[in-house]
């Protein structure tokens, strides 16, 4: 795929957050796609720290020049080209195209340097939307990025929620711990304290701060990367021999050389003042800062769907951070999915190519462009329909949950029942899922699945947030069984909880055998059985008595059909629905 | 307590392990306690990157000059000074008593600056060695240090294998990975390109690299705290009000501020060119690397008692990397304990207050002590005998291991079965244990232990290592429990695994009832039991032959008896001896 770097200039001044302007601006941008007729299909992809509006394809006649995303997207690519017409807008303030500190201020001839106004995440996203106005769009079939990317993408939402269907926000952050601040500021340090730095007018001396530049990309280096990556890359390697050659300034690991060559070659590409402004965009940006640091009073203006991914490895912007976001749309009660890829690569996995990453976009942009493509409640209803024939155990179950329910689903496996009671009782909701492949299938299905292990509690949920908690087969998998059911109590205005029933008449007599059972029900052995508890039925009585719940209806299941008549000898399941509080 | 530093010197050249030596130089150290008469009763302390001599203890009409370990040494706390002569030695190079780069050369008159000569930790080691022989101290009863000082107390070790009896690790690695290179080198380069360095020899111009030390101190400090502690502390403050400067260059975060202090005070009062050396030093020590890589063969030579300390969030030297000296040393069948702390401050736990970390540090001296002032034999099993009154179940057990036995029992509990091991039938080996309290109780005992959970598999210990291993009611704990049955056969000549027969004819009974079993045995209830799998004594039976498991002897147990007729039904607890291969 060939890019073509476009220019579109702005003459009406862009007012900016810090009360300053900037006028006379212009932005680099890149499409790859084509436009749908109704203008639907557009996809805004928000560039991180040092990156640009080349996010795909390459210049003709240069093979090796790559989009720095060009994995992801292109004609066939998990962000596919050939259905979406896909934008990069370089932003303001970077030394890559776009109006920057390199160009010359309009006002007084002179290179901006450090006289560049400061800019955050909002001012790039109010210039991206005045170019996608230039370009006749209104509405973004989705905005995508990672990182500070992310932080764009969740800020489009807040400051243009009409205008965004879909945001994709990747290994980000609702802002900047302390810890990335510290490692910001001594980047910043180190070139304001470079004796070339000038005050930021280096410009006009000839020449630039390269130490200082050299330093804080050694840092980001560092802190893009996980501890495990770099030591498979480089470990203790030396670069010259297998002897030490005792010495503190030349190079003796493969790990300085790298991070000389990489600070050497940044340093001679990037700007300085870029640099300042950029890092110091990502310590501004803080959507909850107007909202008495309520984040979810901050997201409380989004619109739009909302997928969330993360990686486990990645200690810049940790799963926690997306976690925050995630809840803060909860609250909110967004459409939300979550992923949290268990990849080794550090924050620089979202990047790369993990398969399990790509699928899920794949997946996730697949039913962008089905719903594009169908009429709104048709798609989403059909897709359900060829997916929603529940197992018998499933429909008696589906039966408990009252129409146009808001449901949360807690161990929801392949969202098969979520899918089936969005599909025909018209519910919303959510499942919670561990497991990857799980995830994606219910991405795939197009139920909103939120990757969490459950034993970390259901924290983000506030009380009765939900009509209905199901619980089905996964109160044997928690280790916090009581806890957890007490949460479903809270959680849900009514809970329901099914598992498999240890007194059914079958498991009594192989007990009373001498060994534990094995059945279709229970088909694990006793040594390698995911189920780490096993309950009767007259035992989640006693539970649910014990916890003040209140039942509102008990039963068996077997073979598909309920057992009222002693249940706890007669069926494989036992079904409770129940609630904390009168209803 | 008064510290009074002292200062002795050398004529005769300390060969450096460069090839250089260094001649007429002079170590600063300070004592607290008295040596014993028949001096056996020191303790050498060693420092880390950023600290000296002054360990504990204040100088006179200095009342707010404690040394950097205070809180762990003095009179009455963990390392007693009422008890033990602790020395503290100030390491060649620094800038801070002993001969350093600040020093002049004898040989030219001229300051040393970059000409001093790189030292290693095993050069320090060597020094304080010649330092304890003018003291006339052959035998360290320990040595100990965190951090690069844990490098030196193992470095003691392998050098001077006969003259240290204990060594105490903390925070510590047998080498350091790529990032922890990284950062040093990123701080170097800060250092060295800093136009204020001339080479080293910027005390002839009389000026100090002070940009590069604050940068240096700035990266240090972020990577001594969590990203937690960091975020406890500092947040997202701002310092001045509350409203954006919109500046990139002034302070608007309260990290910011006490980032720039901390690194103002630094380049005060440390050497540019000691920084370079001690991260070098750090840099350096790797004593696998004569090994073929191999810790394992390197710490052969040891024949200390270790006791090693971690903290979980730890990212500089993570608990990763405490567990692979433990696993050389288990390798080379020495005497080790370790403890993983579960402490928020990152690397700097090792020199803050954690009352987990203090009583075992403090229970680890109290048994040094305890063995100096008894005949060796007597003292531990005096000890020993004390804490040694088995349950009728481990007296059963106890019964199947052959005397002189070198056992592992996973999840040893309180040591209890271990300690009794010990005293009556002169067992030798180490327990497994996840709980704090256990593993403390395990010091107390004079067991060795080693913090692991179970979970994570016996990837710690070789082939066939030990002659029996013991699972005493740990196997209901065990999610991967056929995994580890697999395991105990593989490292243990025999295995002996002891659980709970669900086949007893109450719970039986119960299960009959329709309602899971609450005994003596079983006294939990299904839904908070820590039990996640139950078997009976048939089910063992019939998994040990699916793993090839040869029975060597299978009884029940009950009210301390063994019952032989009909175990499945008659017995509480099912007690199994098996091998993997004839022996």
């Amino acid at each position: 795929m060939l890019a073509v770097p476009q220019f579109m200039s702005f003459a009406a001044p862009l007012a900016l957050q810090s009360g300053a302007s900037i006028h006379a601006y212009s932005l680099a941008y890149e499409t790859y796609g084509t436009l749908n007729a109704d203008k639907s299909n557009a996809v805004l992809v928000c560039h991180a720290l040092n990156a640009s509006h080349h996010v795909a394809g390459v210049y003709e006649g240069q093979p090796k020049s790559e989009g720095w995303w060009d994995n992801m997207i292109g004609p066939g690519k998990p962000l596919d080209t050939d259905k979406f017409f896909v934008i990069g807008i370089n932003n303001l303030g970077s030394c890559f195209g776009s109006t920057g500190p390199m160009h010359t201020h309009p006002d007084t001839g002179r290179i901006y340097g450090a006289d560049f106004p400061v800019v955050t995440v909002e001012d790039w996203v109010n210039a991206q939307a005045h170019l996608l106005d230039e370009l006749g769009i209104h509405t973004l079939a989705a905005v995508m990025g990672g990182s500070l990317g992310g932080m764009q993408a969740l800020s489009w939402t807040l400051q243009y929620p009409d205008r965004v269907r879909h945001a994709v926000v990747i290994a980000s952050a609702p802002n900047l711990t302390a810890e990335n601040i510290a490692f910001n500021e001594v980047a910043r340090r180190a070139i304001v304290t470079d004796p070339d730095f000038h005050g930021g007018h280096f410009y006009d001396h000839n020449v630039i701060p390269k130490r200082g530049l050299r330093i804080a990309r050694m840092i980001g280096h560092i802190t893009y990367l996980s501890d495990d990556v770099m030591n498979e890359k480089f470990g203790r390697q030396l670069r010259d021999g297998d002897a030490y050659k005792y010495s503190t300034q030349d190079v003796e690991f493969q790990i300085e050389s790298y991070l000389r060559y990489q600070g050497d070659k940044f340093s001679e590409t990037f700007d300085a003042n870029t640099y300042l402004l950029i890092t110091r965009a990502l310590d501004y940006f803080d959507p909850a800062r107007q909202h008495n640091a309520s984040l979810s009073a901050a997201l409380a203006k989004a619109k739009a769907k909302f997928l969330l991914v993360s990686f486990t490895t990645d200690w810049r912007f940790s799963p926690k951070r997306s976690r925050e976001i995630v809840k803060a749309l909860l609250d909110n009660r967004r459409d939300v999915s979550y992923a949290e890829i268990d990849a080794p690569h550090g924050h620089d996995a979202f990047l790369l190519d993990d398969a399990r990453y790509m699928a899920l976009v794949r997946s996730y942009f697949e039913s962008i462009d089905a719903a594009l493509n169908l009429p709104t409640t048709a798609a989403s209803a059909s897709a359900l329909k060829a997916y929603s024939s529940p197992a018998p155990t499933h429909q008696s179950i589906a039966n408990l949950v009252p129409s146009q329910s808001r449901v949360l689903d807690l161990g929801c496996g392949d969202g098969r029942l979520l899918a089936h009671l969005q599909a025909h009782r018209a519910c919303t909701g959510y499942g919670i899922e561990i497991s990857d492949t799980h995830v994606l299938a219910c991405v795939q299905a197009g139920v909103n699945v939120i990757q969490l292990n459950l034993e970390e509690g259901l924290s983000l949920f506030e009380d009765a947030s939900f009509d209905v908690v199901l619980q089905v087969d996964t109160l044997p998998h928690l280790r916090n069984a009581e806890t957890m059911l007490q949460e479903t109590a809270r959680v849900g205005r009514t809970g329901i909880v099914a598992f498999p029933n240890f007194a059914h008449w079958p498991n009594r007599l192989s007990v009373l055998m001498g060994r534990m059972p094995v059945t279709k029900r229970l088909p694990y052995q006793w040594y390698d059985t995911p189920n780490i508890r096993v309950g009767t039925f007259k035992d989640f009585e006693a539970l649910a008595q014990k916890n003040g719940l209140k039942l509102l209806d008990a039963f068996g299941l077997q073979d598909g059909a309920e057992v009222r008549w002693l249940p706890n000898a007669r069926a494989g399941t036992a079904v409770f629905r129940f609630t904390r509080v009168e209803i």
